[in-house]
């Protein structure tokens, strides 16, 4: 049980940190100034160093059901697993989602969630640079893949680092946050998704489908590569590094 | 006595560089540019990173009296240590305030402290996105929460990362004022908000009790967590990598 | 076959996430905000990173023909290595391109590539600051020769830090785009400027060729710098850390 | 005459990065987008990074007649590299600073040097913050005492954190550039302030005396109090981590 308090925990840091950063500094409420999308990238990825190096070593702090669909395909946890850490992602999702909205409409600009958002993800009319289905889909399966070609590859035992595995996968996280926020508000992470479209409602929930189903496969996939060791070497006497 | 020279010392820099990139640099003073909330809260990580990796060894560097806090109730130091630190720790954040208000005073451009503030923290109408009591608190006693939760994971010394800690530690400090500049000006540390407010006087003296009230309870809340070992794990043997 | 697949796949996460920032985060599509040079310039560093660090253990991740070259001058690869390597390099970068345009074109804004461009690298009237053929060709040797030196040195086995090496040289590439997007919008990498110039064509395809010759030869200067060991100690012994 | 090489070759790099990124991307020139003081700042400490772990085995990688002085204080070079070093920084930066405006001249929307500038350092009417002469001295003197503490402490051999001090060193610059740019556009290092006054003359030449001794003093007292080990445990055995 520990382990599903650890992910419930690191969930919630990632989305009310990461989601939080987005509605309450982004420039949704009356501030005079917006961390914008750089800022927005950097809370999600700094979200995912701290926990990677606070409960990182309870449960993995994988944060993302999209995550741990990688580590099982990859052969890391079992199938009982994937489902326990998913339930435990969402319900801690959910709980920061619900904090930021309670924290947001405190704010006396005024906090309308169907106008302002809850830093819910989406495509087409009227989001963001109003993506079609296919260029949001196409974003959201790339975007997991590598994130988690990267995650598997840099946590491998022998041939990876896990000194640095946090920071990277942080970083990592950060660079998609870059790219997708116009996109879709980048999700590659169910939880994180369905946290904001419980509470926003309306197209936030209409849309929420291929915020689950694209991460997975992007997942999915990059379990797949990982597995055959296209992006990994089969052993540490297989390992070519630049200086050799 | 070093070590609370040592604290005194790296407090001033916290408050030095992070308060005065927010008075100097934050758009306040006549500058065509201004560092905006992001730059900020790069300049608030950094300054612990930098006294982490100097002044660390000689006290520990927390620079804070709630990460006092925690590591008391985490039984990491003992109640004369806490308070020792914690006076040394606002003699710090004192003197820097007043050094960032003599250079900010030397402005041509005019600093006029009632009208463009000392980096203080606050809440209400007129502060930020002009967040209510119950958001500037709930934000501040979760932040520092998680701020503890981290600090303790990551320098425990058999399951944690004590080479990346002040990094670490010092990257989940940016992600905090990235979220809670518009909510609060983001305190997580009495003696950071004691500084500007004694020069500020008026509200932010007036509000100072919060931002001493709500990080010591969010900092005992994070020792507590940290103690139950909810949050990390009971020893090394119990120690689940991502990669096992 | 396996590491000219794992450059391939390298470089188009460096292409997808570097020049794909710029084209659907950069303001060019109809978003409210820019992730503007800073954010652009971090999205190129991460993709080095997150590559060093997952298939950096299969091929180098060297994802770039100019550093391939400069590690083929200092005798680390062949040059049939160099070769294999500059052509998967291309291929992943011009698959990438592609993918870039697919989602671009996918945005209900509309994008339409003479006009909003597709990341490729310019110069002269029209192009960024508008910098002459001089400028542009001397900043991107300069630049590309700093950058394989950083690259070499860190690389090196008894004198480098390899467990850092990757960041380093992430945080190298930020450095050199923070700088030179203004110029030329930073090739340092013949495989990312042919990847969006075949699909730009037009001015992209004439300049082409500066951004192939350039960077090659710094990075030719680079290896041969780093040869002459005027920028490397001779050996370990020589070695004159900071605190000696 | 390796050692002066590398230092001249590492502060042009310094300077040309640093400086470059004020002239070339900072909106001086006909560009739509400027990276502003953030990224200054990033592209200022970054460069520190980048030589710190290439060329930082050959010379130890001061870039910084201050930083030079400070090692001096700290008995860690003697007079003669102290001078040796100052003059090959100086030389390097001079050679940078020409290189940047070799470039910017090169801009088709027009680099007028006395209108625009070349990244000089300045205080009073006309310049930045318009700060008087004392917030100029008072900024520089703690800056660079700070910089050098922190440069002394984090490369201790026994205490420090020789891994990641270029990590940690490059950071406190950025931090130094967030709050510095505004005041005084930030030295803490003549050699990078000589380079850019050499060509912009005038005030930038009348007012360079300050950023040559307000650095070297600040570093002289940082090197003191460094030796007076208050910042500093005396031995391993005195250490105190966080954890203990």
């Amino acid at each position: 049980m520990k382990k599903e308090i650890a992910e419930a925990f690191g969930t919630f840091v990632l989305v009310f940190f990461g989601v939080g950063s987005a509605v309450l500094a982004g420039g949704g409420i009356g501030a005079a100034d917006s961390i914008s999308i750089t800022g927005i990238s950097l809370a999600f990825g700094i979200s995912v160093v701290a926990m990677a190096y606070s409960i990182g070593q309870v449960s993995g702090a994988h944060l993302n059901p999209a995550v741990s669909l990688g580590a099982m395909v990859a052969g890391r946890i079992d199938r009982q697993t994937f489902v326990r850490y998913s339930v435990a992602q969402t319900i801690g999702a959910v709980l920061a989602a619900f904090s930021v909205m309670v924290i947001a409409k405190s704010s006396g600009g005024g906090f309308d969630i169907s106008a302002n958002g809850l830093g819910q993800n989406g495509y087409g009319a009227g989001y963001g640079g109003e993506f079609t289905f296919i260029g949001a889909f196409l974003f959201e399966v790339i975007a997991t893949m590598v994130f988690v070609v990267v995650i598997l590859g840099v946590t491998e035992e022998k041939t990876g680092n896990l000194l640095l595995a946090g920071l990277v996968i942080g970083l990592t996280l950060t660079m998609i946050h870059l790219v997708g926020i116009t996109v879709t508000g980048t999700s590659v992470n169910p939880a994180r998704s369905i946290g904001p479209a419980l509470f926003a409602g309306g197209t936030a929930l209409a849309q929420l489908w291929l915020f689950i189903a694209a991460p997975l496969i992007g997942a999915y996939a990059g379990g797949i590569l990982h597995k055959m060791k296209v992006t990994s070497p089969e052993d540490v006497s297989d390992v070519v590094p630049l200086d050799s």
